[in-house]
């Protein structure tokens, strides 16, 4: 038996076929164009899974359930999409919708919830006994597991660990909030303070690789500082402190083994987990830092993996 | 049977004799004097024990351990206070020093674990699902339950919610770090304001009722606005703030289904956190305040309690 994991983004839908042993053995993605009906983005969740299944070669009765993580609060019970500022999405009943569009049992679970699972059943969290997971994109999101299981609050809303205040009165976050670790340490965030660094100083690299009309994007930071610019050092300077502020409070309030960086800031690697680190060990209580900050190992599979795991709740 | 819990803090030493029902029957107080030198702090506790058996007309034998809640990192399972900011005291092996001492088999944790769990068995958490309880005295102090059980994280140093930055580059913590929940929400946060209030409002009552040579403490707000003062009610307003910026991140962290107010500001009760659920449900991620927020029960006997039913863990 297969199950299909959809990993819904402010940005991309990505879905897999998983098989019994956590692998997926077809992937797609398809734009997510979240300023739409959430009717068509529903529609377009439904076609993905079809389109999975042929070309998997399998049929619908091969396919146990899907599961979704997305990006808000959800109520699992009921499977509810109650809340996503970055789909602009309130009080969807998700799992009714994809089931009567696909005839195929439907659950659904916060998507960094759901790359938490992913990466602790298959990833780089194997084995961790309390572990953060923190997916960079565009917003933030925390996945928590303590002792094997996620921890999902009393409502499941907990790991909203984007929409921690790190600055009061400081950027307006996209879910209305000051401040929030999402309006810095985010791609969003990262790409924000590219352009205003790129206006500030037109000199600088960034502007010209985005080209005349090209906007800035992350790794566009990262290019320039290849070939040496100046203005984007410093915009990746502040955005190492900022995502080390995250991360040492997160540090501080689960004392974690692991904490696993995810993400499309993630595919970085060493090259961002090296001064986080450093920036992270300043500022944790106690002048040590003990929990292993680390790359997830399933990139964007996460997602789809853990989504695939889910089973019905209470 | 009885066991012994003593509350380490800040500002004194607070200890009781604690039956099978988890109720105090003898309680003494002593001042930390915190600046001395560690081993007569430790023989003061000593003492206190001592002073604690006699008062309750029992012997040595009647005791079965003595449990300490300490306001730093503890490793539970060596017995080690590995640093508490507030009592400039690192490494010390508290559980060996004190079985020395008095010859009872001791335990320790940290002191908002150990109120946490105090509140939990026998105060305002009581069949709270997940719970954070934030004690706010000289520093704040954290205490998680989840599942009925203490969130020690991996090396048993969760919690320390009080290093949480609110404000990156903020005010300067006891910790070193800047910006810290502590430096804004503690007591002493709010003595600090007040005290910068005074200074710039000369006029204010907060500078007469402290007296010419009286400090200004963290009741003589309040004792201000019972006056009218308005500079006093704008520390109040702002102090709420903070609070409530870092209660947000809590909720939005955990989801909890109660966040319990202790330490000595959560004595005004209602007059603080009717304005603090206020400005937190402003905060909270979805927009909607689910946790309720509530003053702990048993006030100080709730660190007392929580360390006296500590067991030998690991």
């Amino acid at each position: 038996m297969y199950s299909i994991g959809i990993d819904l983004g402010g940005t991309n839908i990505a879905g897999g076929i998983v098989d019994a042993e956590n692998r997926i053995i077809v992937k797609k993605s398809v734009p997510t164009l979240s300023e739409r009906p959430w009717e068509t983005v529903l529609d377009d969740m439904a076609k993905l899974c079809g389109s999975l299944i042929k070309s998997a070669g399998l049929k619908r009765e091969n396919i146990s359930h899907i599961g979704f993580g997305v990006p808000g609060a959800v109520d699992p019970k009921y499977g509810i999409l109650a809340f996503a500022c970055n789909l602009n999405v309130r009080d969807q009943p998700l799992k009714a919708q994809i089931e009567r569009l696909t005839g195929i049992p439907a659950f659904l679970e916060n998507d960094a919830n759901a790359a938490a699972l992913g990466e602790y059943l298959a990833g780089a969290a194997v084995g961790a006994d309390v572990c953060v997971i923190v997916t960079l994109g565009t917003g933030i999101g925390g996945g928590i597991i303590a002792g094997g299981k996620v921890l999902g609050g009393s409502n499941n809303g907990a790991g909203e660990i984007g929409h921690m205040c790190i600055k009061v009165g400081g950027l307006k976050c996209s879910c209305g909030r000051l401040g929030c670790f999402e309006a810095y340490a985010s791609a969003s965030g990262l790409i924000a303070m590219a352009r205003r660094a790129a206006k500030q100083n037109p000199e600088s690299l960034m502007r010209k690789i985005a080209g005349p009309r090209g906007a800035i994007m992350a790794k566009t930071v990262f290019e320039a500082m290849d070939q040496g610019d100046g203005a984007a050092h410093d915009v990746f300077k502040d955005y190492v402190r900022y995502l080390a502020e995250g991360l040492a409070n997160l540090v501080n309030i689960f004392d974690p083994d692991m904490i696993i960086i995810g993400g499309g800031i993630s595919k970085q690697g060493e090259r961002l987990l090296i001064p986080v680190r450093a920036e992270t060990a300043k500022l944790v209580y106690g002048g040590e830092l003990r929990a292993k900050i680390v790359s997830a190992k399933l990139g964007n599979d996460a997602g789809i993996i853990g989504a695939a795991r889910l089973q019905a709740r209470g």
